[in-house]
């Protein structure tokens, strides 16, 4: 295993304290273990809380601020994060117009931030949940019950953050980010495996030629292991893989994502491919992003996510955003 | 090879049409290969030209923006670009004021830009040129006389980009460039190689418990091979062979820059052991960016790059810049 750590257990702590020193904009809290926004909460406004297991970065710390999220709670690498963990988070984002949780749909995040939920609902916190499973690869796969929940991600904590910024309610807040949800599909594809630090080998094998076809984000098997292809035909396995769930039409929003092995030059070389086969089908790339945005730690790889966009959604988009991994506008 | 790639011959022309399919506000000219702002040069504004070989994304192109440059020359994957290609460049950003070239200093790079500003000053435009030479690892390396050019092009690129946007004139802004090289200092270190498309293997071999101090952005052999060590270790040896260089003290801008394969949580725990370095060294971090900005394909490992600032260089910095890459405070 060749990282730049300092040791395995030490990997979140260590990484923490540099977000802390990197951002003045964020707060860690180091022995909770979460990031806010430093200043704190603005009365009156939805707290949105994010979290998950590290080695998706930026997701989730990276998109704590103005326009986006009030909160992170990082797990170990590739684990959830624990409830007390997220209550503590909760708590310290709700400005007294209630939390609203935003969770990738595996098992393990699902129970806990269900479990905080309840804890926090003891303690007089109104809290929502909005699960995101966008990943049309499979269904049911390792630690999921239904679709994975990937790209989809970073779409409904752009837009129910814009929301949120503007006053939008705990309930609008809820039901903006599950339209969100249900426009968006995502499909990845791997070239690589990765190593979870604490594991010390790689979490699956991938032969010279081979690539993994909807693989998820912590190296789970997808529909298939493939040749290696051309990008143009693995932008094309991707999108009619989501074409098939979910008839593409109209605007849409566009991601093309790095695991976080794979060049910048290679990303846009796939969306070059993307931006063709939509094309090639009548579909109009209104909004896009391309680079690093949800990792699988050094995997070398790509995933592709796209939203069906209404007035409404776009105009959210591309409201303010004052991240360190997404900042516009403001 | 593992490559998202159509073939190995295309990647640079794919990769140019994603880059002109993912952003409006930029402009590729494919046959002659630059890119430039979309609305063309500002009449009176210097222009400000950078590139080199390609493999080193988001460098050059996603630093083309208001604040920061206004085109951007990439050669073939680590292969300069050719001077007909600058030329072309450097006559679509010419309004008037001149252009300057900012060059990082490989012999190939510094050649061909020479020949491109001759031919230049040929058809009536004046073109000045920084010539980057950061990296404190080694003096004279493959493809190189003197100092390599590398992470200090960013701050070069940032800060010229700033004084330009407010009318700094040609001589003004090839002041500021040599000041902003000369305060900066690089060292970078890898823990894997590399493969350009087109040779098909990587250009180096290191054992799994070793890594490359000093290595260069293509692979150039640094000071030494040695043991894989802790992030601590790792940041340590490079901030004391830039300190050694360049006695650190006062305020400081820092980079830790991925490599292309390295996880951002990777870069963030080097981060915060360079804090933790400087500070018990008396340096004030007053600004700082983590993450992949100049890079070497999908080679693991970083770099740091510290500039000693000023109160002119720091308001610069924080000028607004809207660009691909690097985006705030407009």
């Amino acid at each position: 295993m060749k990282k730049l750590i300092n040791a395995p257990d030490e990997v979140l702590a260590d990484s923490l304290a540099g977000v802390a020193a990197a951002h003045p904009s964020l707060v860690v809290n180091a022995s909770e273990r979460f990031i806010t926004r430093a200043g704190g909460p603005r009365a009156g406004k939805v707290g949105l809380l994010s979290g998950g297991g590290s080695g998706h970065e930026p997701l989730h710390g990276g998109f704590v601020g103005y326009g986006m999220l009030d909160a992170a709670c990082p797990g170990e690498v590739f684990t959830s994060p624990v409830p007390d963990q997220i209550l503590a988070a909760t708590k310290a984002v709700d400005a007294g117009a209630g939390v609203l949780h935003i969770v990738k749909n595996y098992t393990g995040d699902v129970l806990n931030f269900q479990m905080a939920a309840e804890l926090a609902a003891d303690d007089g916190v109104r809290v929502e949940a909005v699960v995101v499973n966008d990943d049309v690869a499979v269904e049911n796969s390792t630690w999921t019950a239904g679709r994975r929940g990937t790209g989809a991600t970073v779409f409904v904590e752009k837009i129910v953050g814009a929301a949120a910024e503007r006053g939008a309610d705990l309930a609008t807040a809820v039901a903006l980010g599950r339209e969100v949800n249900e426009r968006s599909r995502s499909f990845g594809v791997a070239l690589s495996s990765c190593t979870v630090p604490a594991a010390g080998k790689p979490g699956f094998e991938l032969a010279e030629d081979e690539i993994e076809l909807g693989v998820g984000i912590h190296g789970e098997p997808g529909r298939a292991r493939g040749q290696l292809v051309s990008a143009r035909e693995i932008a094309g396995i991707a999108l009619d893989a989501i074409n098939d769930d979910m008839p593409l039409s109209g605007q849409v929003l566009v991601m093309v994502n790095g695991l976080g092995g794979t060049p910048l030059i290679e990303l846009y070389v796939v969306y070059a491919a993307v931006a063709q086969w939509l094309s090639g089908h009548g579909v109009s790339i209104a909004r896009s992003l391309v680079g690093n945005y949800i990792t699988s730690l050094e995997m070398a790889g790509c995933s592709i996510t796209v939203c069906q966009l209404t007035p409404q959604l776009t105009e959210l988009w591309d409201a303010p955003v004052e991240t360190p991994a997404l900042r516009w506008g403001r």
